[in-house]
């Protein structure tokens, strides 16, 4: 069986393009015993990624030239020599962006296709969601009445954290780069505020009309100026969950900007860099709770789902011209 | 009787000079009922006090052009209408810099000569004391084996911290301004490594030369650029108390620098802002930790005593040129 997969063809300098990827046709062997045969159906593409196509020291080995691209995938199970996963279970993996592929049992996982459509455990349910209760509950740690402001508001963890947020009797203002998102995030996610940070000419401006008492928590998932901003209007003990920098992702030389240590010690101000790994022990409980509130109505999702294993590389860079509202996910 | 207070003249423009302050000469009343005279024989000149020379809106009110400066003073009680003060007793207390004054006996602390020298009780044993042990066992939370980097290690709060994580078991580097505080931290003190970063071509070579694993824990005192080289080689899970950033207290616009969230992010960092007024209800559990190690040698206090109450001024600007070693105290 011939399959396709997506390399690394050369590391991105900025901006990533499609030249970036390159598609190569593979051979799939049979599974051998304790083997299943997978069928991706769904695709994650997230902003961490980008970090992964440089060669900077992190958390996750970078990609390597040359080789697949690997992420968050849902595939359903062609055929299988595992005694835990039989013909036509649902899993879920961190995989190389490949059609078709033979993987050990024990590097997927089964999930629940009556629990959620199966994508939603790339998205609320996955590592989005997940980041979004551990980020925001763990350490930005909202008290009911607190103002929480979120950036990136619409994507796929800003979406969850406001949502959280308000169900924790919160003053929740979102930041978001189109009108159709501060529209979506109003009236669709029952955000108080929302703005586009395109249309403002002044930043702080903005935030001190959507969050007049002050900024108790704010969850960061872009930087930049956004928050330079969100920072000089942060209240005494305040935490900053630290979560993405998606506008900086992109930079070609080390980024500067105004220096913040003066105003995080005025307002003790508590900033805490996370990542989702960090919370995998207790996930289960986060996926749980998510299942329960999306089941009772108190949170909603969203997807932008983009059609074609081909249109993986457009979909990551679609990331970061803002052109998700939700979970961006590729489905085959 | 009359006597001399120190005036704030005008707000000083970067570095304070000699001409923001004036003397004055005023007259002290007699006490009157829970009154009591007080001669001030210690006053403490702090680095915050730059912050209360300006109008931004901090965590203490500003000073007022044409009222005197206060700060920590130790004094001796004169005459006492105060049932719980008497004439020769020694108290501490948040007051204006003036040679004699009246006060009401709630608003100072006895406090008690035979545990130390009074003027401890401006430093090892007072705010700086204090400030250096809730900051690096609160925030810092030193282990066995972590490496701990001070900045302004020979500082009133710097030489503290780094006895108090040399206890805890930690590999100690103290960052300083001088070969001769470099030799006090090291030979003194029993840091385990100091470099003088006027001498270092390298910032982050210095770093990594002197705190070969990475470091865990950074006790920010300066901010800027040593800041900024320590944040490129912390550990993961890395914690930043963050104290105060003397270096930029000076600056007359916005500062700015290489952005440091990417870092915190990867790292999973830390920072906290934080000021010893947040623990002030657990005080006395530090000093009296603080008195106990001093009277077991397991710590060692040092003082750079400047004579002369006219001398206020000029000691508090010494403070920006690193002149002091240990707790700078104006002796009267």
């Amino acid at each position: 069986m011939k399959t396709q997969q997506i390399i690394l063809k050369e590391r991105p300098e900025g901006m990533p393009k499609k030249q970036n990827f390159t598609f190569q046709e593979v051979s799939v062997p049979s599974p051998q015993e304790g083997e299943v045969l997978i069928r991706g159906k769904f695709f994650s593409v997230d902003p961490y990624m980008r970090g992964r196509m440089t060669t900077a020291r992190s958390y996750v080995p970078p990609y390597e030239v040359g080789e697949p691209i690997d992420g968050g995938m849902i595939g359903e199970v062609l055929g299988s020599k595992s005694d835990t996963l039989k013909e036509g279970d649902w899993v879920w993996g961190m995989l190389p962006w490949q059609k078709e592929q033979v993987v050990t049992a024990e590097s997927v996982q089964k999930i629940d296709p009556n629990l959620a459509p199966p994508q939603y455990f790339l998205g609320i349910l996955g590592l989005t969601g997940i980041t979004a209760y551990f980020g925001l509950l763990d350490i930005g740690k909202p008290q009911k009445g607190e103002t929480v402001v979120v950036s990136a508001a619409a994507g796929a963890v800003g979406m969850v954290v406001g949502q959280i947020a308000k169900l924790k009797g919160c003053h929740v203002v979102g930041i978001a780069g189109s009108p159709e998102k501060v529209d979506f995030l109003k009236h669709e996610l029952g955000f108080d505020e929302a703005f586009n940070y395109k249309a403002e000419s002044d930043l702080r401006t903005a935030i001190q009309r959507t969050a007049p008492k002050g900024v108790d928590v704010y969850f960061d998932n872009v930087g930049g100026p956004i928050s330079d901003a969100v920072i000089q209007e942060l209240n005494p003990f305040s935490r900053i969950p630290l979560c993405g920098q998606i506008s900086l992702y992109n930079e070609t030389s080390m980024p500067t900007g105004p220096r913040i240590q003066p105003r995080l010690l005025k307002q003790r101000t508590l900033i805490k860099g996370f990542i989702v790994r960090d919370y995998l022990e207790q996930a289960d409980q986060a996926r749980q709770q998510l299942a329960q509130w999306l089941k009772e109505g108190k949170i909603k999702n969203k997807e932008t789902l983009v059609d074609g294993f081909e249109k993986l590389p457009e979909a990551f860079i679609g990331l970061f011209h803002g052109e998700n509202t939700g979970k961006l996910i590729v489905k085959v």
